[in-house]
C-alpha cells in the first residue's frame, strides 16, 4: 500500500495527444503491455534519459531519433527492458519502431521507442507488432489513466496527475504519468515518465525547463540508490492552444517551468510512496550548507543508509544512526559541534551531543508517523537541499529477492 | 550463523602482552564487558582511527594520548560507544583512563580508551571503575580467547587467530582479536580489532605496516556501507623477543609486513562472515581497471547495491542487477561492450551482452553456493581490486529493525 497516495486521480486530456494500450504478452498474461502515443503534428519533444553507461538498446535508439526528427509516436512496453542484449537487441527496438512507422506512415527515426521490464532477455517484437493495428485503431484523447496502468511493472498502483496553468491569460494542461521503480529497481528498469501539454513551447525552451525539473525532481528521490539502464522522462508540447509560442524569454515561461517542477516532483514523490516494501515517506532536507553538492552528498548518505531506513522501518528514534551517516558522508572541516538534527519539528542534535531539551518520546511521536521530516543543519552556509526516500522493510528483502522465480 | 568461520580457535599468548575481562554491567548483564591489556614497557604501539567525522570521545582521547606517551595500557568496554555525548562524553572517556592509570601506576596518557556499542548514551564510567581493581588482579597472558568474548557487541561468535613467522631465523608471534560489527552498524558501533607480537619494530615502520595493512583488509570489507564512529585498529609490537629490531630497512620487514597483511585480512573476513543476518560470503573483485579508485569505485557499487545483495540472499543469478551497478559507478568512458562479468568460473556477460555460452543452470550453481567470487573484467587497464561483502537477508532488517526495543 503506498504511502499517502492511494489511486490514480482523473487524468485530463491533451488536445494533440492521443493514447491505446493493448495485450501483447511481452511478459505479463492478461493485462495490456504495450502503448502507443501519437503526437500531433508540430509538436515539440524534450527528453532526458539515464546516466546509467549500461543504457538499454530503446534508450540508445530514443537518442538516435530524436537528433534525427520531431517524433510523432511514442512507443513503449512494459515487462522486458531490452537491456543487456547487445547487438541484437539493438535490432529488435529499431525493428518495433519500424512496424509502427510502416503501419502508422511516419518515418521509423519519428518513433522513440521505451521498454521497462527484466534485463538481459531479447524483446519479443514479433507479439509487440501483433498489437500495432489495434493499437493505432484505438488511439484516443481520454486513454491516459489506460495507459498509465500499462506501463505498471512492480507498481502497485497507477501514477499521474493533471495541472493547468495560465498562458497569455488562456488555461493550458499539464498531464503527466510516471511508473518506478526508478532508482529502486534496475531488473524491473525504469522509471518512465511522460508529460504532456497542449502549450506551444520552443524547443531549447522545452528542453531547458525540463532538464531543470527532472534534477529537481526524477533526480532528487532515492529508494536504494540503484539506477536504472532504461530511467526515461519525456516532455511534449503540442502547441495545439492558441498561445503564442513560449520562449525563454515568454513572460510566463517562469510559471510554465514552475509548472513542470511541480508535476515532476508529485510525479516523482508518487514512485517513493510507492516505493517497494515502503512504508515511510521520508523526506531529507540538508540545510545550511557551502554548495548543493556536499548538501546532496549528506542527504544521500542519510537516504542510502540501510541503518537509517531500517530505523525508519521500525518507528525508531535511533538519531545516532542518522549521525554516524552525516559523519561519513565525506564532507570536509566539518565542524561536528555546530551541526543540528532535526525530526519534524524535534531538535535532536545541538553543540555536537543530544539536545539538552530532547525528549525521547518527542523523537517517537514523529517516528510513528508514515511521513517523516529529517531535518540536517550544517550551519555553514546558505545553500539547502531536499531529498525524497522510504525506508527499508521486511517487504523489500521479500520483494527483490522473491523477483523472478 | 557465520559462513564459513564456526568458532574462535585457540590463540597464542604473545609474550609481554597481558589481557583480562570483567563484568560491569555497562548494558549487558551476565558477561565481561569490560577488558584491559597491559604492553610490556617499551613497546612500540601504531593504531588506525575511524574517519567517521563523528568520531566517538574514545577516539578523540586515543588519539591525544598516543601524541603524548607510549601506551601501557588499553581499556575496552562493550554495550556503549560513548559516541554523540559531547564535552561529558570526552570527560567520561579521560576519566576511566585516570582510574586505571591511578590503580595501574602509570601516567594517564599511558591509558587508551576504546569504546563499542549504543550511541547517544552517557558511559557509565562508576561501574567501569569498581571492576578495574579485579581486572589488574587477573591479567594472565592466556586471557586472549577471554577478551575477544569480552569486546563482542552484536557479533554471533568471537574472532581471532594467531599466526607465526620467522624473524632473523627465531619464530615470532602475531595474535589478533576483533569484534565487528565494522563498517556493518554504528549504532553498535564499532570494528575494533588489536593484534599484538614479540617481535621488535621500529615506531615508524610499524605505523606504516598497520595502516596499509588495515587499507588491504578492514577498508574492504563492507556489509552495509556504513563507517562506525568509533573504528579502531591497534598494532602492538612488545619486542620482548630476542630479534633485532625491525625497521622499514630489515631484510625481514617485507615478510612482516606480509603477516601483518594476513591476520588483517583474516580477521576483516571474519567480520563479513559474521555481518548481520549474513547467509553469503561475497569476494567482489575488479580487473583490467585504469586505477585503484576505479576498481574500488566498481566493487563498492556492487557491493552496496541493496539489488545485489537481495539477488545473492535469494540465490537468484540476476546478473542484470550486478551490470546495473556496474554501469552507474559513475566510470568515465566505460566502454560496456569490454565489460565481462563472470561467477566464480562461468562467464555471464561478454561484448555487450550475455555470453553466447551462458547457461542459466550454470550460474544458479555458484549462486547457490555459500561462498561466491563476482568478478567484473573491466578490460581497460592493468589495475585489480578486491572487497568482500555478505548478502541483504530478512535477519538483516529484523536484526537493525528491532535492536534497542
Amino acid at each position: 500500500m503506498p504511502v499517502g497516495y492511494f489511486q490514480l486521480p482523473e487524468l485530463s486530456s491533451v488536445a494533440g495527444i492521443r493514447l491505446s494500450a493493448q495485450a501483447a504478452k511481452v511478459r505479463y498474461e492478461g493485462r495490456d503491455d504495450v502503448v502507443v502515443i501519437e503526437l500531433a503534428e508540430g509538436s515539440r519533444c524534450a527528453a532526458v534519459f539515464t546516466r546509467n553507461a549500461f543504457c538499454a538498446a530503446p534508450v540508445i535508439v530514443a537518442r538516435e531519433h530524436l537528433a534525427q526528427a520531431s517524433p510523432r509516436y511514442l512507443l513503449i512496453n512494459s515487462g522486458n527492458a531490452n537491456a543487456g542484449t547487445g547487438v541484437p537487441g539493438l535490432d529488435d527496438a529499431r525493428r518495433s519502431c519500424e512496424a509502427l512507422a510502416q503501419r502508422a506512415g511516419c518515418e521509423v527515426s519519428q518513433v522513440l521507442p521505451f521498454s521497462t521490464g527484466v534485463i538481459g532477455e531479447r524483446l519479443p517484437v514479433d507479439r509487440i507488432e501483433s498489437v500495432l493495428d489495434g493499437a493505432l485503431a484505438t488511439l484516443s484523447a481520454d486513454n491516459w489513466s489506460v495507459a498509465a496502468r500499462a506501463i505498471m511493472t512492480t507498481d502497485t498502483v497507477a501514477k499521474g496527475l493533471s495541472i493547468t496553468l495560465k498562458v497569455d491569460g488562456q488555461t493550458v494542461t499539464l498531464t503527466g504519468m510516471t511508473k518506478g521503480s526508478g532508482m529502486i529497481c534496475p531488473d524491473m528498469a525504469t522509471m518512465l515518465a511522460y508529460i504532456a501539454t497542449d502549450a506551444d513551447v520552443e524547443g531549447e525552451a522545452l528542453q531547458a525547463c525540463l532538464a531543470q525539473a527532472v534534477e529537481q525532481s526524477f533526480n532528487r528521490i532515492t529508494i536504494d540508490g540503484d539506477t536504472s539502464t532504461n530511467d526515461a522522462c519525456v516532455l511534449v508540447a503540442t502547441g495545439v492552444s492558441a498561445t503564442a509560442c513560449i520562449d525563454a524569454g515568454h513572460a510566463d515561461y517562469p510559471a510554465f517551468c514552475e509548472a513542470v517542477n511541480e508535476i515532476c516532483t508529485r510525479l516523482a514523490q508518487f514512485i517513493v510512496r510507492d516505493g517497494e516494501g515502503a512504508t515511510k515517506f521520508v523526506t531529507v532536507s540538508v540545510e545550511g550548507g557551502r554548495d548543493s553538492e556536499e548538501c546532496l552528498q549528506v542527504a544521500y548518505t542519510v537516504a542510502h543508509s540501510p541503518l537509517v531506513k531500517t530505523a525508519l522501518f521500525a518507528s525508531d528514534p535511533n538519531w545516532g544512526r542518522i549521525l554516524a551517516a552525516v559523519g561519513r558522508a565525506g564532507l570536509l572541516q566539518l565542524d561536528i559541534d555546530r551541526v543540528e538534527l532535526w525530526l519534524d519539528d524535534v531538535c535532536i542534535v545541538r553543540d555536537g551531543g543530544v539536545a539538552l531539551d530532547y525528549r525521547e518520546a518527542e523523537g517517537q511521536r514523529v517516528m510513528n508517523q508514515d511521513e517523516i521530516l529529517i531535518r540536517i543543519v550544517l550551519n555553514r552556509g546558505d545553500t539547502s537541499e531536499t531529498v525524497w526516500t522510504s525506508d527499508l522493510s521486511h517487504d523489500y528483502v521479500s520483494i527483490n529477492a522473491a523477483y523472478r522465480s
